[in-house]
């Protein structure tokens, strides 16, 4: 006899709100948030979710819900699931938990999503300094493909997956991350120098009550209070996985992820339809609702036998995992490089987040000669199937990265030509815009003067 | 008819010393180092080239040529070749070179290479604070396959790349490196937080007569004086390609270089049988002699229609490049993941290369668990095919890089398994040593005391 | 604002019957077979599908239904579907109608399949001389995976499809299908050589009232009678595409069919979780009901600008199709070769046939080393995604055909090796059977006496 | 120490006679045919070769010496090699010979090739019928690349492999070949349906002495007297391996070889630098000079622990193998299909040699529509990279068989489209051309009458 067909554990009903939904959301990390359900290993189940922002983004012809974003709600999880055992014994800390994702797309009758450019002054991106206004593109999905009206003449499947799946932290990891980042608020200003570069945006996102989700836990009471403010934000990745957006973690993939405390406590959320590497411009996927169907294993011990910590607790370990066999497809890449010397020219010491910036730069200038906006490149670069490497790391002064773009998503040939066969130049729609009100100047790059 | 068997240009004697060899070589960038012959558009010609350190490293049993190489003399390059069209006149600045690497390979006669750490004090490497004495590791080829006696258990195809490709700079140019990487000298150390991270490495490398080789120009003479004291290092990818490192510019690619001097002037060498993204050891790659087999294409005018400068000059630019048809093929992956909190645990925020750093630590640690010891891993993870990525950069505070490397090139299973299924451990023979004298401490990572 | 979700154009219901559906299905071609929707170039639609024998085999522990299965009842299809453009003017005979696959699946709910050995006097396969007996396996579907309690120690992702997409025949070419399957059935067993290979499988299966089930058209009615005698059945792929069985006609894939009556009426049905290249043993896909999502274009007289005839009409054409983007990936295969002499070492000359025949015989044969049944094996290799080619046709007298296994569908290496390191056997449960009733002799291949 | 450069074994002077080679060769299978070389277990050599023809065919522009080519001086083989292990020990038979490819390529100096059509009285090939004169183009390599000036608008990468790689057949297995293929000669045009379609190709080629090349054994001496009347041609592949014409044979494949008489004596030649499957023009790849390396190891009893023979005796077997891992990577494809109805409209029953040749039927006439003759792409689809697949081999009375042909080996889009954006037809130079003197008629497709 069948087997059940994936045992439903969070149903989601996308014309209700996030709070409204039938098993309740979460959208912080606190070894208290109670789980909504437990999990057997080996069992298939099913969980949806609700897109990052539970539905504050919509499919019309402006900008305005991205501009006036608010980050402090993000990002609703489903779960936290107990992962118990054949006998009913939970994953214990030590444990290593599998996950196995068997399955996932987006929800039927929800087939759409978007990528946008966050306000400098409220999220911004990685390339702020250049794009420091709210944008927006819509995509719509035919199966495995999307295409957006804001982007024509591109087309590409999806590898799609979660951009969050991560285990509940304990109260000792869950200091270490709150004391770190504190810190890093405090001081980063002054000794670190990307916030240079990257001016405006948020070193970091504290613990904060504001528009915090606990799930079972009632808001107003003693203990969502006291765990409001201690609750991890969700915006970056961390030991326990999280945020990590790592786009290949698509169908069939595998997670190993560490087991922080009884149970387990597994989360996800944040369906990505298709990421580039580096997401960055920051709502940078094609974000959406969704599913997963997953199966869990528990690795007794494996935390131990397996994850050796890099830092000063055995707490600082992070997630390993297997890359699944049904990505896309493509033989063709055009590549572009980026060394560690910034748009005023400024030599940097082997630092990869300023040559992959460069490299992006690099291939939006390059596509903008194609009839392309440079808004239009920078969001199809966050949500493509690129590929962003760290091709050279020891070369002092320059780190070398680069950036692989598929060819076959464009419909024109974008491979450099002798002249009279180059671009096919042409009017295009573009991005959705709003106003920007910010009063911080645009990076000068100094070549924009001569730019077409 | 058939067209002649490739031109032989640069013809190269294994058994002589680089400033031997019938065609000169040179281990400098300067527009006036004088080109070694002309190759005509669309004309398949074959340069061959000795290994970077032009024979320096041996296969023997110590490490002690690794400990005491002069990184001066570095890397001996062939060429320049001035490169014309059919009608002969020579590329411009301004046009764009397109270079096919048609085929490459090994000398016949040398099928070998070698994989190294560099003393601390002697150039050291990405881990440098983890590993600060030289360490060889010897790798023989058959045919496509690899193979260390040092690193057992380990046996991978090639993709095989010169790590250097690149244009002659113009004077402007040259004198843009030397400025920019002159300021990073001397106000780098304050500024730049990585110097930290990575102690005792060299920021730069600034222009010096010693060990200099300039091709034709005579050595004593009044020209080679000047060119020597101008001529800009190897070690960094720059502007004009140059060491790169790119692993993945390997048979039927196709590099687009931008000409900044009359003929392009093109030179390559440091042909690598297989390299790691990172080339993280430093002296990473496996590096060996070996030719390459390639065909120049000029697109008049082609840096301008294309290449769009970013930074303050129109020399701003980065090559682009078309990956080749035939990489080794790699189903199965198994991937780690870092982020950029450091091994004190300190947060960095949105740093690429500390998140790479603690995947590549992780990595290290993982395997080492399956009899390897951490310096068999780090080498092998500087040479052998696996792919480091820039996962989230936009994710505050945490970026998050990821390491895969092919389950595949192991003789063992690598993946996480249930107790009692784990690692098979053994006894092995490890890299080839020699002694340190050099006085920094060896980077504490506190939870090495408890590792097994 | 996002299309609609595809358009939803024959729901089924698997409780139900194939004639007790809410919209018609069909199991036979005929031009007079009335559509059952229109659907217009350009939209995204769904379709629906019962499994080929419309839920006549279950998911039980006998073999009895295959047994017994009566073949005049398949396949039902979805559809026929008119195809329209923006202007509502339907595609035309000589119109090249080009099919996307754009998603395809299971039915929800319905998450498994079943792979069969037909007994040998009533249908049989490819090897009915070898195993003339009813046999069956179960398979759970995983997300992408499937699983068989009958063949353990196998699961592999699937390259789901479905085994039947054609347009519909006008009365001229259902003339000359019927007429040369009627010769064939009259004249085969004398001018064949085949035949006598395969036993007592029908040559050809002719029009046949029985079991005829024709969409809207009412039985009883003169209309029905008439064109239950001429229909086609759909056991074979004929010009219109149909039963092609093409296991790369998948998510992505694109199908460019003649079209040979207005609207083209399409139709569809005969989903496959998966199949190897030959579907050998005949009931041998992993059989399943399921869902498509379409999207039609039609190329307004492609058929005269891109299909050239081959055979004494306009209509001796076939469709031609593109692979799509996310099939599975393996990199390692263990490949088994055939030659044309038969079991008996009778020589034949370039049959590919025997050939591919023999490749699967030596297949069978080496895995069964590695504790498996023979039956297992035959099943496994109609299901799995294993790749069969015509390696040589030229060499007289032997052609050689290959078959190509992934190797690791395996949980064990099932590659050769030195004695002491090869097959682990085991004992595993195997197919479900039935008792068989024929009075054939199995063939007798006089090595089976020597097998261990 | 590294290990020495590959060990030469059989070199070769391509300005010599193939009987003028220092290391002698042979042309036919014999167990007598006495060993060139002791190889040792785990030892890497290389062994060079002549093209199968052993240079009777020229760069130049005519066809004429394809036309008179005498097929039995075919195919001179380098070797045998008697095969031990480091104890000195033979294979015996019973064991079986793992042989790794682990490099091969075009000798140097000698980078080019040939493809040809035979013609129908000397030779054939599998579309003889429909292309009875002898025709040839002329490939030039750059690199990994082949490019012909006969069929313009085509450049692709290689999938390079030896034809022929075999062992020396025993007294028994070289007896039951000459029967059964004698009787095949006797008896199979009246009991074989293919040898209608193919008209006058040879259906075996039996043992004779004329042009035949036996090694080290001097011509006129008794000995070879005997061998010579007895020794088996080489053109088809057999029990031994052979000339099975496998394309994917390259870089890093593996192949597992039955051991029939003491040592092995393997042997290997006809070079190919790219294949179609089926190579269906005969002299169908592109047929050159060349070079292995090989590295042979005894798995000692695997003939017996592996091979079942499929078969009257232990000696109906097939070699096995192992795919390498730096094939071409192509991940586009248009796939043509066919039916066993063959070009007269007659109903073939699974006739999957029929199904292959209207599948290439379909691709020469679609092709033929975008500029190029039919012979253009004959040839072009005998050498190039593209997949022959059997599809279907159940669904009586169709075979399908489908030919995958990757589109990126043209310099336009070969997809189908809307009228307006279809095939940019041109004037090119054609495959070099003879008289043709046959006397048979070319088969009349009728629907050659309309193509324009």
């Amino acid at each position: 006899m069948a087997p059940l067909t994936p045992r439903l554990v969070v149903p989601i009903d996308v014309k209700k709100k996030p709070w409204e939904q039938k098993v309740h959301l979460h959208n912080r990390w606190h070894p208290d948030i109670p789980p909504v359900a437990d999990v057997t290993e080996g069992e298939l189940f099913r969980v949806e979710m609700v897109d990052w922002t539970g539905g504050r983004v919509s499919d019309d012809n402006s900008a305005d819900d991205i501009k006036f974003l608010d980050l402090t709600i993000t990002h609703y999880l489903s779960g936290p699931f107990r992962v118990i055992d054949a006998e009913g014994i939970p994953a214990s800390p030590g444990d290593l938990l599998a996950v196995e994702i068997c399955n996932l797309g987006p929800l039927p009758g929800d087939e759409w999503g978007y990528t946008a450019i966050f306000e400098r002054e409220n999220g911004g991106g990685f390339l702020t300094d250049h794009f420091p206004s709210a944008r927006k593109a819509i995509w719509y999905f035919e199966g495995i493909y999307a295409y957006s009206p804001q982007i024509p003449g591109v087309r590409f499947p999806g590898l799609t997956h979660p951009g969050i799946v991560g285990t509940a932290p304990s109260a000792e990891l869950l200091n270490i991350w709150n004391e770190r980042e504190r810190q890093l608020t405090e001081t980063g200003h002054e000794s670190l120098k990307l916030c240079e570069v990257l001016h405006q945006r948020p070193l970091a996102n504290l613990p904060t009550p504001e528009n915090c989700l606990l799930g079972k836990v009632q808001e107003g009471t003693a203990e969502w209070q006291k765990i409001a403010n201690e609750a991890a934000r969700t915006i970056p990745g961390r030991e326990n996985g999280g945020n990590c957006d790592i786009k290949n973690l698509s169908r069939g993939s595998k997670v190993y992820l560490p087991v922080f405390v009884d149970g387990a406590n597994l989360s996800t959320g944040d369906m990505h339809f298709s990421q580039g590497d580096g997401e960055v411009s920051f709502c940078g996927a094609i974000e959406m609702s969704g599913f997963l169907e997953l199966k869990c294993e528990i690795i007794r011990g494996g935390m131990k036998e397996y994850l050796t910590p890099v830092g000063p607790t055995p707490l600082h370990v992070n997630p390993i995992f297997e890359i699944g066999p049904v990505e896309p497809r493509f033989s063709e890449w055009l590549v572009f490089e980026g060394i560690s010397v910034d748009e005023s020219g400024k030599q940097h010491f082997l630092d990869a987040s300023v040559a992959y910036k460069r490299a992006i730069l690099n291939a939006i200038e390059y596509l903008s000669r194609f009839g392309y906006s440079k808004e239009q490149v920078y969001l199809l670069l966050s949500c493509c199937p690129c590929e962003g490497r760290i091709s050279g790391i020891v070369d002092a002064p320059n780190a070398v990265a680069t950036l692989a773009i598929p060819t076959s998503i464009f419909d024109q040939d974008i491979r450099p030509k002798r002249l009279g066969h180059g671009p096919k130049l042409r009017r295009v729609p573009d991005v959705l815009r709003c106003t920007y009100d910010g009063h911080l100047p645009v990076t000068q790059d100094q070549s924009y003067a001569r730019a077409p």
